[in-house]
């Protein structure tokens, strides 16, 4: 076998893998973390983060964050519902209090890619915060365009947009305006607004969140 | 089995059909008919199809088109090739022309459900016209979202946008942007457009394009 024929054959396996993922996730109900951890773990493939990694590196703020892989930290809920209203610390930890989420522990990472999914699972909920995403299905779809936007090279994100239209099609036809409203929204909003990717949010928890969506062009 | 159990185990039926059309379609080429034809078979139940009829009706031009089964009749292309450019007729045949295309000759229908899917094909290359919609990917991604919208109840438009996206992610990952932007565009186009399902095509071959999206409200 050629390198060639391999590396076809390699492509259409895991094409063949990633279908079977989701059609998986398309049959479990929402927010069923086993099937998108499966998903996520076989359609994020080394070469679509490194371009993604090249992308969000034109900026010199995510560069810099990447470079040197600057973790979010350790954050302290109660601590933070000290801050006055409408600050980011007041909004996040009332976010999070309010689903009954607790901030994510990290492990030190080994590699740049390891870092940026490592990352962007600490602030995630910072971004729900940011964008105004609630955590239900048309937040989460707002959620993910935005990400789709602000990553451009997104495979996973492009892929839960298509599982939630489609579930849309089949399961819940009259929320499909919603959903599709949000997605727009996310969509347009991640492509005007400043690379999020970086910013150093534990210096910042005191800054009203106006202020924070004014300076990074996150427009309603 | 109880009546319930009976139209449970129905829609499961159902519901599992789909998924299986909906994975041959990802695993079909681009434009692959047979799969497409397949999909909007299974999928455009008829209560569904009475939805979009009932939320189309507030619009009393789709209605009386749908109560007298209005069709928009034989087109002759070298006939509107002599009206003045910039018309419809010059628009629209130039459209099929340079496409190869040719207008659809419709048999009588049966049913307003029967009617309304026979008119769409029969129009579905004016309205590519009337939203300046390509023939390629991101023209059909933008006409199958303003579709969408103008219809709400759209399984097969929210499915085929569904199918787009996920092959994009999978198979054109350098697309994504632009069919994400298709589509956004054609989703707040067909919003807040005026309802263009019934308009009278036929008496409108000499009227200039730019004053019909006028008259509907069709902003770039």
């Amino acid at each position: 076998m050629t390198m060639i024929q391999e590396s076809v054959e390699q492509q259409q396996h895991w094409k063949q893998l990633v279908f079977e993922r989701f059609l998986e996730i398309l049959h479990a109900p929402y927010g069923d973390f086993e099937a998108i951890g499966n998903l996520a773990h076989v359609i994020n493939e080394a070469e679509s983060l490194q371009q993604a990694i090249a992308f969000l590196s034109t900026s010199p703020q995510a560069k810099y964050a990447i470079q040197n892989r600057l973790p979010l930290g350790a954050v302290d809920l109660q601590q933070l519902q000290e801050l006055p209203q409408e600050t980011l610390g007041d909004r996040y930890s009332d976010h999070m209090l309010r689903n009954h989420l607790k901030p994510i522990v990290t492990q030190p990472v080994e590699s740049d890619l390891n870092y940026v999914t490592t990352h962007m699972a600490e602030i995630h909920d910072i971004w729900h915060v940011m964008i105004d995403a609630d955590v239900d299905m048309p937040g989460e779809m707002k959620l993910h365009a935005f990400t789709a936007a602000q990553f451009r090279y997104a495979r996973f994100s492009f892929a839960m947009l298509a599982k939630n239209l489609m579930k849309a099609a089949v399961d819940d036809l009259e929320l499909a305006e919603e959903w599709m409203n949000a997605m727009t929204e996310g969509w347009v909003m991640g492509k005007r607004a400043q690379t999020l990717f970086g910013v150093q949010w534990q210096t910042l928890w005191q800054v009203p969140v106006k202020e924070l969506r004014a300076e990074w062009n996150i427009l309603a």
